[in-house]
């Protein structure tokens, strides 16, 4: 898990997500040697700070969003949420402006507005970031931002089999969005993709538990394509590798903006639920994580 | 009206219009031998679960969506919302698991949450929709899913003379929307489409009444170009064709996604109005229907 | 500042912008023999009510909004908002029906519902703008409209001298957006732009204050690219024009569809601050309207 802890580390609220994309970039580079096939690492202008890997002739894409929550510094002490995060007084928060690295804490009044305290006024428009504090049982992985960093293991366990697929490294995803509406447009065009997992972080809830495996979304706030949804559920019963079905009528991910895209592309939810969502102490399940991972080695080879 | 009574008993909730989808495709082989222009019949792939007739040579588009709201089986007993349901305790509910098939009761408590009253449990996701009791009187039709069966019935009266125009039955209207980026793509793309009337249904208010005319609406959380709803009232002004104006503050449709798609586009909603919207006792007035579809006769040739 | 004058009192709210177009084509065609550099103009069907300017070999597009906040007749008296007007009882209206011109007062009852006082009753559908009172101080500019009249006005500061650039104007930005999606694409396939300036006006907060320079917005309810608003900002400090920072967590400009929209664009807000938001009372301080064009001027340069 040194790698999950490392990548839980990096500096990358919505909007900012370079020092992940150049980690990804240097990931592939020393590790592709021995991966069953070489992938293309397709970066660049076209893309702002987004990643694709192409590997051989691709029918689905993985998707799995680089960026995380976090706050921007307002006026005075105030402070603006990245995305939703889970807001506690306390919650130890990171960052850098010019005067230098900091380490300060989160301030939250009776009135729900948020502040940090430190020593200094901090430069306006900087980025804090939940402090890591990366911890590891038998059974738990507990952490800030495994949502997503997870869903980017995930894809990074996939690399060393994959034979056929692309994965993509999307941003924003935490923050309206504005990245998977041109890589739709790039995958499509370029490779007829028509078919796209999303591999992200769920919440547990009344029917979706820790320890009970992977969760297949049947719908969160968008309703995917039944037809594709009965495809991967059967799949995945004949797998034998442990799932959950969910059914949710809030939450959203990556895969609303495929739903809202020009191009016909089906899409599902697949990932590891979690408890303490947004929050420094995001918790999921070693069991769960793997049956992520096997699911995903499977849907990759037969779709 | 027997066709608008079969067609409000399909099972096609939003993300699952395959079964609508085929009876309309079903439905054109086997009538438009008698029709004054064979259309085109074009689906597959490309379109996931939506359908596009082409007629001649289309300079406007007529967009009806296929989907209905309902409900999706949760955990235990529970239901979440497909679309916005009208909800009270005892509306009937249809759909089928593995089981077999179910016919249960709506139940709503003090907190507006939804659950289902059955003597077995419901496969997780299982889709529910109203029961459909279909009613005729001499100036009234009342049944579930008018909206949007009306607005497909009246497409299907336009096809027998229709020359030259597409019809495009979508999905996901209800929730979300995600099919209409994709059909606006593939229509402007390969037919240079710039016109589209959204054959829906819409509301009574204390401006728009029953018996009064079929709907112009000129705005609803949406404002269409100016120019192209005028073009369309003054048509309708020399048809002699009973017409109402709307104007609301809030209320969408298929026309918001053709506003916000990347192709310029003009749009209008044109539809009869209904009282006991989205509930199982929707009510229209069959003078309205008839407006409907002699304004969609003449604007099909005019516009 | 009789240009901006004239600009404030034009009618075009969302959806009916027509008057402004017109008046834009017009001032080109009369101004632009002594331009350094003579724009294409681009209009026509393929960009509804839109226009765009092509100076030169364009790297950079100003979007500037055509639009205005205003309100609908709805039924009886009553009035539905188009956009978010600031809403008080007494503020003049004016429009135009079949009748002949319209002057009246806005009513605003104690749950918040709109209607006009009139001598009779205005035909369903009228829109209604509030009535100019343009005022100018040493200090200051007051009217309603610099929201976005002067963003307008920005730009045409701009083409007396500009070499290689697009001035973009758009439509529907106060209600829900529409125009900026076809825009975008536009400009990306023919010239493949890849940043963007949002030439508007934004709000005076407890951060932003009159006469302290143009505003960078760093963020609102969007977040755009980091990399791109520090190459800004950095080039706004080596200018030497008084500039302000601005974050918030909502808010929203045409940014926010280029943010969406399938093109990978960089986009930066960069306007002059205003009191009395969406109000007959817009007020702007002068050095901010002149720190705005200087340091347009510089970036359509330097970008």
């Amino acid at each position: 898990m040194e790698l999950l802890k490392e990548l839980c580390e990096i500096h990358a609220p919505s909007g900012n997500e370079v020092l992940l994309k150049n980690f990804l970039i240097d990931y592939v580079k020393t590790h592709s040697a021995n991966w069953k096939v070489q992938p293309e690492i397709i970066h660049g202008n076209d893309l702002q700070d987004c990643l694709i890997l192409k590997f051989g002739d691709p029918r689905t894409a993985v998707f799995a969003h680089m960026d995380s929550i976090g706050f921007t510094v307002r006026y005075e002490n105030q402070l603006v949420p990245i995305g939703g995060p889970d807001v506690k007084s306390g919650y130890e928060l990171i960052g850098e402006d010019v005067l230098g690295p900091i380490e300060c804490k989160l301030e939250v009044n009776d009135e729900n507005q948020l502040s940090y305290k430190f020593g200094r006024p901090i430069k306006v428009g900087t980025e804090l970031i939940f402090k890591c504090n990366f911890r590891e049982t038998k059974d738990y992985i507990q952490s800030c931002y495994l949502d997503n960093r997870l869903g980017i293991y995930n894809t990074l366990q996939l690399t060393e089999t994959l034979e056929d697929g692309l994965i993509v490294f999307s941003c924003w995803e935490e923050h309206g969005g504005g990245s998977v509406p041109f890589l739709i447009k790039y995958i499509h065009e370029n490779y007829k993709i028509r078919q796209a997992l999303i591999s992200d972080i769920t919440w547990i809830t009344d029917g979706v538990k820790h320890g009970e495996g992977v969760v297949i979304s049947m719908r969160d706030r968008n309703i995917p394509r039944r037809a594709f949804i009965e495809k991967i559920i059967s799949k995945a019963q004949s797998s034998q590798i442990p799932f959950q079905l969910e059914v949710e009528g809030s939450g959203s991910s990556d895969g609303r903006e495929i739903q809202l895209s020009p191009y016909p592309i089906d899409w599902c939810f697949i990932g590891a639920p979690e408890d303490h969502v947004h929050s420094p102490n995001e918790k999921v399940h070693k069991q769960d994580i793997n049956a992520m991972i096997s699911l995903y080695k499977i849907l990759m080879k037969e779709l």
